[in-house]
This record gives C-alpha cells, structure tokens and sequence, in this order.
C-alpha cells in the first residue's frame, strides 16, 4: 500500500481500515513511511477524526509491532499503574513497592521527563548507580525478588512510538486523545497485565487541563483496555498545584523514601494519599481487597509493618543502586545547591499555586528537558513550604528554590512568586480525586 | 517564531498572519523547518483552507524568497503562457515563436515532465544540443535576439517551490487550489510580466478534471495575478483527449515544426488551433491587437510568413540546437524504433481518446517520469492516426505506440486498445476551449 494512498483516504476524512493501520505502523518501524508521511497522516488524522474502531486498531498496530511480555509464569496478579505526567508526581515510587508488599506483580515500564513534567526514569536514576535499563529476563528476576521492577521502555516495546511521539511533539500533534490513548496503551499493554490503574491528571500542570477532556481521554484509555482484556479502572486527579512537597528529582526520591520510612509531613501528606487511593484501586481491580476501604487498609498495613520500605530497598537493591537512601534519605541530598525563598507578599490564605508555573521553573534551572536530548541535574528543585489552603502573612516562606547558582534562582524568582495566588478568604479546596472511571 | 506554534494555528482553523506565512516560507528556504512541519502544516492547510488573503500571502512570500526577473530594458510587451499540464500539450513551442513574430517579448520559464504529463524542457532536449540552462544575462540576450526564450528554472527563482512539491507530492496534499495557484504565480511572477496568459486544463488527462473545479483555478490564478499588477487571462481547455497528433518528446518537437512550416494535418490541427487562441489571447492582453478576431489574424500571418519558424529556427540555434530540423523535422526522429499498432475491435465512431491511459501509457514505455529522477527516453511515444469524432472500421489502426521494444508495445497494448470508446452514433465534440476568464 502507498503511502499517498492511505494518507489521501484520511485526507479526504474516511476512516483506514485494519490492513491500512498495520501498513503506517509497520512504515514506521521499517523506515517504509518517511517522517514528512507520517506527520502528514497525523496532521490528517488530528483534524479529521479517528473513530473509536480506529483507536483500537492503531493501539493494536503499535503493541503488535513490538515484544508483548510474557509475564505468565508468575502467580501474582499483574497490575501497573500509569499516570498521564504531573509536576511533583512521585506515586510510582510508592504505588509499586506498597502494591508488591500486598502481593502483585508490578512490571512497571516508565518514561522520561518531558516539558514541565517529570519522569519516573530520571527520579530513579537520581539514586546512585540505580539502573533503569533492563532486559526483559531481568525485569522477570527483579520482579520475583521483590514484586515490583522499574524499567525504561526497551526498543521492542511497542517500536513505532517513539518515533510517532517525537515527529507528533514536533508537528503541533500531541494533544488528541486516540494519539495519545494509542502511545499509552500500546507500552502498558505490552507488558501483559491482568489489572491497570490509570492516573489521568487534570488542571494546570496537567497535558490536558479541562475536567470534561480530563474525563474523556480516561474514558477512551480504559475502553481501550478493556478491549484488550485487561481490567482498567482509572481515575482523574487533580494537578492544579504541585502534588505533595517537592519538584525535582532527588527531591521527591528523598519524599518518597521518607513516606515509605513513615516519616510524611503536612506537605508530603498529599503524595502519601494520592499514592494509597491508586494502590487500593490497583488491589480491588485484582481481587485482592473487596473494596477501596479494604485497600486502603492493606496499603496502610503494608506501609506501617515496614515491608513497603523493604521491598523498595530489596528493589534498589536488585536494581543497582544504594540501598542506605533507605535508612538515610537524606544521602539523596549531598549535592550542594543554593536556595532561595519565595516568599509571600502578602496576607491571606493561599488559593492557588500554579503546577505549570512551578514545573516549568524546575525545569529551567535545569531539573526537567525541553528537548529529549537534554540533560538533567538531578540536584535541582522546589519545595512547598505551604499548599493549597494553607493560611500564610506578608513575608513567610511559600517555597524554597534549590538550584546552581544565585543568578538562576533570581531568574525563576518571579515566576515562582507569580505562580502563587493569595485571597483574603479561605479557599474552597477541590478534592484530589475528581473522578473515578 | 516556532514552527510548533504556526503549525498549532493553522491546525485549529485560524488564518497565518503575513509575517508567519514568511516565516514559513523562509523557513523551507534556509533550513529551519524540518520537511515533517512542512508536510504537517501543509496538510492542515489543505483540510482547513486558505483564506484569499493567505494565498496571496503565500503566493508573495515565495516569490519574494527568490530573484525577480527584471525585463524593463526590453522594450517589448512582456509575456508568458502557461499550462496546468496535459497529455499531447506542446504549444508553448508554437505559442513562444507566434508571440514573438507579433512583437512581444516572453521568457518562458518552463517544466518537466511528472506523471502522465509532460514537460517542455524535455521535449525542447529531444533537439540535439539544445540547452536549457540559460542565466539570467543569457535568457535577456536570447529575447534580444529572437523575442522569446525557454529555459529551466533557476535556484534563485521561487527556491521554496521545489523542496514544497516534492513534498506535496509525497503526502498526497498536491490538489488543492491555494497551494497551486502559489507554486505557479511564484514561479511566474518572477518572470516580471505585463501580461500572462493560462492554460488551465480540464478533463481525464488533466491534473484537476472536473469542469466546475478546473473554472474555479483559473478564477484564483487570474485574480492572484491581477493582485500583483500583471494582466492575467486564463483560457479553460479541453483534456479529455491527447491533444494533437503526438504524445511523446522528439514526436512532439516533430508536430509543432510541421505545424510552423504551415504542413499540419488532420490530426495536428487541434495543436494548431489552440496554440491561435492562447496566442491571439496574448496579444490582446498586451493591446497588440484590438480583438481576439485581429489576434488570431496576426498569429496566422505570423506564421503563415514564415516569420514564426524564423523565429524558432534562430532560438534553437541560440539556445545551442541544430537549427537544420527546421529544414527538416524527420531529423527528430532519427532513433530507430518499434511500432505497434492499436487497432479497433468494432466499427462506429471514436467517441472518447482517454488521454490519462495514452499518457500513463507512454510514461511507462519511458517517455515520462514516475519519480523525479527518472531518465526520459525521448523518441518513445503514441501517434493518433484518428481522433475523437472520427469513423473508423474495425481492423483499421487507431493509433501507434513508438517504442523500444515488442516487449515494451505488448505490455501497453491493452491498455492503449482500452484508452478508446467506440460507439455507434456521432458522438457530441466538447468544444476545444471550454471556457474564458
């Protein structure tokens, strides 16, 4: 099939067949389509439409253009979670250790940072010597050790997409939900789970900012799933502000490793709720708890009884890397940074601290990639002082910017003081689950 | 500005300022636009529209990213035909030559051939050392000389154009109206015109078949030039059949020299007529002649005086050719040949000639081009012994296919006997200039 012919058929708004799907996809990964054909398609395919049978046949095009895992010889129930990118969103380093010491299989496949996000890769690999980069045998090994393994999407997994995402960021194509629906669920589906949670974030720092489009694109991944035998709950969350106390790498490592030791405060209490409502889904959704209260206490229990923290120990272990961060958090934070205070100019109650803000800056003082090529310092990052609600006067502390060097802090200070609204009335605070789907 | 950010407007249906379609355009030029933004954005053009506004801004940018042609010296009325391209259409050698005896000055800026259609720098490099590579200095020295020269694009004239049909053609954007009228006038325009005179072609052998369409380009065009200060006319003729008698390059030479040295014959009679009126039409857009009725008469004295095939006989040698095809045209058709015959299965009348199969036809035997790289053979082609209109008995030859081989004529054979319609009445002859704008 040419080229020209299936892009003129989307075009002219008809819907590709099956056979036509395969043909782009597998163009893709054999370097049969060139770049300005696919990104031509895309366009194509963003302004005309793609129907919910297409939706499915280009996630299936792209999960069967690569490896699927065979994870069947485990008897655990395999669940993932995935999230849709947040500023400070840190849950997969506490969802996968709390869902393995309740007794799931987590083979969690992550991405990089991207924009004003973060990525779970470059959090973990802030742990000395953490390796993210493992084969499919040792994934399987990772995960009968400790329950869980966190790894970096290897080139067979579904192969088509890093090329289609690159090309889509690129083209002013990221925002469409079959796209995006087809790049999440060709990686989780290849990882051949029983069960997957879907974090779909809202608001601010989310990608898709608006509740209804929010609720739309969790809809599609978990039809989608379901399509595929897999049993896909998801809910949509609340990324208005900043989740929890820190942005930055090493940063919401230190927060993480501190939630699991049980040493949360007011402003990680926010992570330590998040992380808990997605295990509990993760546990009904497999069987396991009879229901979210149910969950809720055996993540609790699996908290509490320590053997969270030891598995996640056991897996940096396995993994490479230090362990002693789990007696020690504050190993993470040996680099040496400067710090700089926003602090609030005036009197109230804070109503909102802009996520988009707030990550876009860490991301400038160099904890985050504008482009995929870029480095990251692991060092960097924000911390909240106060969240969403909290009263503050003239004066106090909101955040504290760590970074390189004075000038960069002054750089973002203005940003920073700019991303926090303050009223002179208690704010209504919006729930952290906004929807369950 | 980024090329994200232009792309993302006009994905959502706005219309580019005049500063970001320059951008764009420069961006093809230098570099700064990767070919998949290019095909992106083209395509959302393409589903989303241009507004006349945009296509004259488009048109602007990519004439202006390159020189334009400056002929005030010469002091002769400036004038161009130009055709969409058919199946048989040679008159720009016969138009350029009529021109020039009645007093204007052209400087035909000329194609090659792609697909079905064919081109007139291949056609004129079927005359033994004819060059087409003329600068700028030289193309001015040739007017000087004989009234008109036909040359190949140079990089400095509408350098956009070239990266932007490649891709166009690659990504199945190549037919929609905007982005044709662009690469025509760009390309035109720069020729520094008073007048300009088109041949928009319509029916089965054309680029745009439909009538309604084809009237349509032509409105655009004309208005498009007239925008730019250059009196521009458009004529929408008939291509349903090849026009003429031949379709192929040293054959086609071959027709418009017996049609200068006035032997054109039964079936070269269409090639003549319509070369009169694009003619007469020239000259009345330049106030040379007072009516279309005093045009056609001056181009018929023109050639009926021998002053024409003077004036083509003195370009050939100019431009470095054998100017003794003049004296006598079979010099073209010294290669030696195969010929097969295409003959009627029935008796009746040639009701249809499907001039999109003669030319796909003679395209395959390696007359034209598929890729843009291809080699043109330039003595292969089709010879129309009976035309639409005409009685024929069953046995009697059609047409003969003039190629390599037996190999070559057996492999179009079929699809030369199926290009004909034979029926039983006299059928209804759409007229040869369809309409004028």
């Amino acid at each position: 099939m040419r080229p020209q012919h299936i892009i003129e058929r989307k075009r002219d708004g008809r819907a590709l067949s099956t056979s036509e799907m395969e043909s782009f996809v597998s163009g893709i990964v054999d370097g049969r389509w060139a770049d300005y054909q696919i990104s031509a398609l895309v366009m194509a395919m963003f302004i005309n439409g793609l129907t919910r049978a297409e939706q499915t046949s280009i996630t299936r095009a792209m999960l069967e253009s690569g490896t699927i895992m065979d994870l069947s010889d485990i008897d655990a129930p395999k669940a993932d979670k995935h999230s849709t990118g947040g500023v400070g969103d840190k849950t997969s380093l506490l969802v996968a250790p709390i869902a393995a010491a309740c007794g799931l299989a987590v083979p969690m496949i992550s991405g990089r940072a991207l924009g004003h996000t973060g990525g779970t890769l470059d959090k973990l690999e802030s742990i000395a010597g953490y390796n993210v980069k493992l084969s499919f045998p040792k994934i399987k090994a990772v995960i009968r050790a400790c329950g869980f393994a966190l790894a970096g999407q290897t080139r067979s997994i579904a192969p088509a997409d890093g090329k289609l995402y690159a090309l889509r960021d690129a083209t002013a194509t990221v925002p469409y939900i079959p796209l995006i629906v087809a790049s999440i669920m060709s990686k989780k589906l290849a990882e051949g789970l029983d069960a997957l949670t879907l974090d779909v974030k809202t608001g601010k720092g989310a990608f898709i900012k608006s509740l209804p489009e929010s609720k739309k694109l969790a809809h599609a991944l978990c039809e989608t799933g379901r399509k595929f035998g897999v049993n896909t709950g998801a809910l949509v969350t609340d990324m208005s502000e900043p989740l929890g106390k820190f942005v930055g790498n090493s940063l919401e490592v230190f927060e993480c490793v501190s939630i699991l030791r049980g040493e949360s405060d007011s402003q990680m209490d926010q992570t330590l709720a998040l992380s808990i409502e997605l295990t509990s889904t993760m546990l009904v959704q497999c069987g396991v708890a009879s229901s979210l209260a149910d969950g809720r206490k055996l993540s609790k229990n699996a908290l509490n009884s320590g053997e969270a923290v030891e598995r996640f120990r056991k897996n940096v272990e396995l993994q490479g890397g230090d362990p002693r961060i789990c007696d020690d958090p504050t190993r993470l934070l040996k680099t040496r940074t400067v710090s700089g205070a926003i602090s609030a100019k005036a009197s109230g109650y804070i109503s909102g601290i802009d996520a988009y803000a707030v990550g876009s800056a860490v991301c400038y003082v160099g904890g985050g990639r504008v482009k995929a090529e870029d480095k990251i310092d692991h060092s960097v990052g924000f911390e909240s002082r106060l969240k969403v609600g909290d009263r503050v006067d003239a004066g106090e502390t909101l955040g504290i910017v760590h970074c390189r060097s004075r000038s960069q802090a002054a750089a973002v200070s203005e940003k920073l003081h700019a991303a926090y609204k303050i009223s002179g009335e208690k704010p209504r605070i919006s729930k952290l689950v906004r929807a369950r789907i």
